[in-house]
């Protein structure tokens, strides 16, 4: 289990602290990730990954020469905000545009994805790149919706390569896309992990048991059978990835990967097996492999990620890199970075605002103190409607949130800003502090809601119903959920028709706004009721990660605290 | 727990191999160990380095450019034997000596010790420096009997450096020393590690329980308490450290080595704290590490080393090396080794002998044989004893040992031994394989009775007696045990002394030597009598390694066995 911590709260960021000051060699401390302490040329494409903590050294361990640039870090297992993504990339932009890579989870799609818009918006060339390289996750012909797992180090170290060798974001795109379409894995998991400050961890896998193709954070796997002697572990792990060879490959990259407390010696007992029978498939093994590259804290297991080669995949795999957990070649030279960090915890300045808007942008803090408070209240019952299916963090995640919400809106307050920007860095506040997938949502939605206000001009209520409709259209578009997905998208579109139709009818907004909520609860409470009460101990494949009834009563909550309050 | 093994008693091996074909580029497989695959300058001095396997990376890890040039690897948690040591070092060395780097532990002591005298034998100059580093073992008076921890790291990058810059094997040897009197380290376990194919964990530390200063085989430590958050962690480990602070040291290096399920990221959370104390002590730090250095298997838990630096351990600390695990500087340039490794896997030859000798040879394989059987049948019981103290491997070890004696000496008899050479060969074969202390000292036994025979005369009654006076002194003498130590010493002492006195008393060899396996067994009954029946679950303080009461009963029952056959 994971048992040095101080404040559970703290553990990725303290831990990011502690890593950045023992490699200051390889990088630079920014706030949310880590950039190259080591000079850029300008005009070389950077290359940003990130993800959520618990997986070193994914992410920070693989910025370096020759690989990446620099690297986001969320909180344990959760994506890192779109704000912390956008500003880790400012830093790590050295004029020739920037590729994004990560695991293809939700979240990290969602907060990269939004982050990418934003800085596309800012001037900056940006293309993301999920990777998706786990096999177990979805058949082969649906390649784009498998998860990401240890084939993060092998497109990352081409991807990094590439760009180091100079070459545009076009062709360091099409690389990478080629690294990820070629790279293929399959896991086992001996059992699970404890995040810090758990009772116990967060999914089991049975004494004697292995659990095939389970994701780094527990995700459902295939199947679930009896440990096997190494041999036969090794078997089973090459047979699933030689389904997938590509004909007239003859060249492979390999990765065996420890997820924690999977050691070296099993490793390497493993790999006299796998490359055993790599070699009888006729297949050449380049520069492979075998240690911890992406993990999930202390769980046990492994899993084997293989990279068909061609010419060009070979070059860039065995290029020269300098990281902490990766370095090849003895050429590479590095000196000093010279550039400064840019300093983004100044106070916020805002454009001019009218006086009304002003006091419109009170009432909108006022209400936003309101939800805090009601989502502090709520957090111990959202955590454990939330445990029921996903990993019991929504609760914290909400009050944290909007406690950050409510401190920015202070600021923005202060400094004088209109109603438009103080809902807009009241969006940002929370995604950024609450992280995860329900954060950047209500990011997105405070964010899309402001676009129908102004910082002149006194709103009417109309404004906030067409804000409403922004909204909606805005977390459907860029977080993909529908109705029936079981997330707060359940409660957010009956809440957002009632509102229009009540609207439209003649009512008052606040009267609208009431039977929204209403509407927005009955739907939470169905979804609720839709989802059976499951134990920790249910079986693999009625897991699931995430919070689709909490979202939705969340939402449902703080729509009712409002209601009331306008 | 350790999951991914074929044959348990393969796992070192097969792990060594694996390392070996993925670092290739560093490392070449040889039996029991590996040697650099880089050039080395004739005339420089050698650092071989070695223990037990289960602690990767110690020891394979560290061979490469400007660290050690080979390392020795036993079973997991085992003393390699003293002719693996031998051998390892024979192909390493270059023509400048050889520095022998191990942790103090009894069975290291004695392989590495025996090792280098026969080696010293064969006209190599060969040093030992034992490293005393775990501050919890012994007080700071009694350094030379503290064990050897994570301090390894330290002491042997120190040591291949001065080698790599060409110093004599004097100048190497007093740096080395220099930098093992100057290395501290103190650790806690949160919680104990399973061998591979054992049913449950060698040792445990209660769930939220820390063992302070517990050894990394699970060697008594200091006091058990509540696991306490990283702050106050960092605090008792760096306090202990501190407390044994030369005068005048204001700089420092420092390791901070997870034990293997105790994560990367729980390291850089403690080294932030731990940083802090020290910076707060008025020390400079320089180039500090936090990783996986020493490890025992899944072991969970921690230790801090501190090495106290002048200018030249700073220079020698910080100086450039390529190894699997280490890599400094960026000049260090490296080119394939050119030198072939020498095949000591052909048969046996031997020196001229008598028709005489070689029938008392068939004799002494007759006897072997014997004994071999009887010790296979014992196995499970003897390993059921020794797991009352502990780790419960003394039956596979006697069993491997005596059977792989057994085949040695089938060999030899077709290749025309003297019973001189027979025994002799009998005594480095059981060593060889069956690992260990034990193993060690029934190849020291064997081999010194070889001495009081010939391959020309026939060995009358008195050279036997003479013989086992000569096995009791090389016992003694290399293997340090007193009797009421609990080692075989208590079984062997009153056997020779028993059988002396019989046959100056007159009885013919038969009768004096069941007198004598009387005195054995009764001997080792009174130990084991002696020694109160522990469980798993016995409290720190009681625990011990090694297999006190196993090594004289299955002494004792070896004597039986050839007296009844005489």
């Amino acid at each position: 289990m994971t048992t040095i911590f101080d404040a559970p709260e703290d553990f990725a960021a303290t831990a990011l602290a502690g890593f950045a000051d023992l490699y200051s060699r390889h990088v630079r401390l920014v706030r949310g990730g880590v950039v190259r302490a080591t000079r850029v040329p300008e005009g070389k494409v950077s290359v940003v990954v990130g993800g959520g903590s618990g997986h070193y050294p994914a992410f920070a361990g693989y910025v370096g020469a020759g690989m990446a640039d620099a690297a986001v870090a969320g909180d344990v297992f959760a994506s890192p905000s779109t704000a912390a993504v956008a500003r880790v990339c400012r830093q790590a932009h050295h004029g020739g545009g920037i590729l994004l890579g990560f695991g293809n989870y939700a979240g990290d799609v969602l907060n990269f994805g939004v982050a990418a818009e934003r800085l596309r918006a800012e001037g900056i060339d940006v293309r993301i790149v999920p990777v998706t390289d786990d096999v177990a996750s979805a058949p082969a012909e649906a390649h784009g919706k498998r998860r990401g797992i240890a084939g993060d180090l092998a497109v990352f170290k081409v991807a990094g390569a590439a760009a180091e060798a100079g070459l545009s974001l076009d062709e360091v795109e099409r690389i990478t896309r080629r690294a990820n379409d070629r790279t293929v894995s399959f896991g086992v998991a001996f059992d699970g992990c404890t995040l810090p400050g758990a009772g116990g961890p967060l999914f089991t896998v049975p004494k004697g048991r292995m659990a095939l193709g389970l994701g780094i954070h527990g995700e459902p796997g295939i199947r679930e059978e009896a440990v096997v002697p190494a041999k036969d572990l090794a078997a089973l792990l090459v047979e699933r990835l030689l389904a997938e060879r590509p004909q007239g490959v003859t060249r492979v990259a390999a990765v065996l990967n420890g997820l924690g407390a999977t050691k070296y010696e099993e490793l390497f007992v493993l790999w006299t097996a796998i490359s055993g029978l790599l070699k009888a498939a006729g297949l050449e093994i380049v520069a492979p492999e075998a240690g911890e590259y992406v993990t999930s804290l202390d769980m046990q297991g492994c899993s084997l990620t293989l990279i068909w080669l061609d010419a060009e995949l070979e070059t860039y795999w065995t290029a020269a890199c300098d990281t902490p957990v990766l370095r090849r070649g003895g050429e590479i030279r590095t000196e000093p970075a010279t550039d400064t960090i840019v300093n983004e915890d100044a106070a916020p300045t805002f454009g001019p605002s009218s006086a009304a808007s002003r006091k419109d942008a009170a009432c909108i803090a006022r209400l936003l103190g309101l939800a805090a408070k009601g989502l502090k209240d709520a957090e111990d019952e959202l955590g454990r409607i939330d445990a029921q299916a996903g990993d019991g963090d929504h609760g914290q995640g909400m009050r944290r949130g909007s406690a950050a919400a409510e401190d920015a809106v202070g600021q923005a307050l202060a400094a004088g800003a209109g109603a438009a920007s103080t809902l807009a860095v009241a969006g940002d506040a929370w995604a950024d502090r609450a992280g995860g997938t329900s954060g950047a949502i209500w990011g997105l939605l405070l964010r899309a809601w402001s676009n129908a206000l102004s910082d002149d001009a006194v709103f009417d209520d109309a404004a906030v119903v067409r804000g409403a409709r922004l909204a909606l259209d805005a977390v459907t578009r860029l977080g993909r959920a529908r109705v029936g997905d079981k997330t707060l998208v359940d409660a957010l579109v009956p809440f957002v028709e009632t509102l229009e139709a009540s609207f439209v009818a003649g009512k008052p907004l606040k009267s609208a706004w009431i039977d929204a909520a209403g509407a927005a609860t009955a739907a939470a409470d169905a979804t609720a009721a839709l989802t059976p009460k499951l134990g920790r101990a249910r079986p693999l494949a009625e897991r699931s990660i995430g919070h689709p009834d909490a979202g939705a009563i969340s939402l449902a909550l703080v729509a009712r605290i409002i209601g009331e309050a306008i």
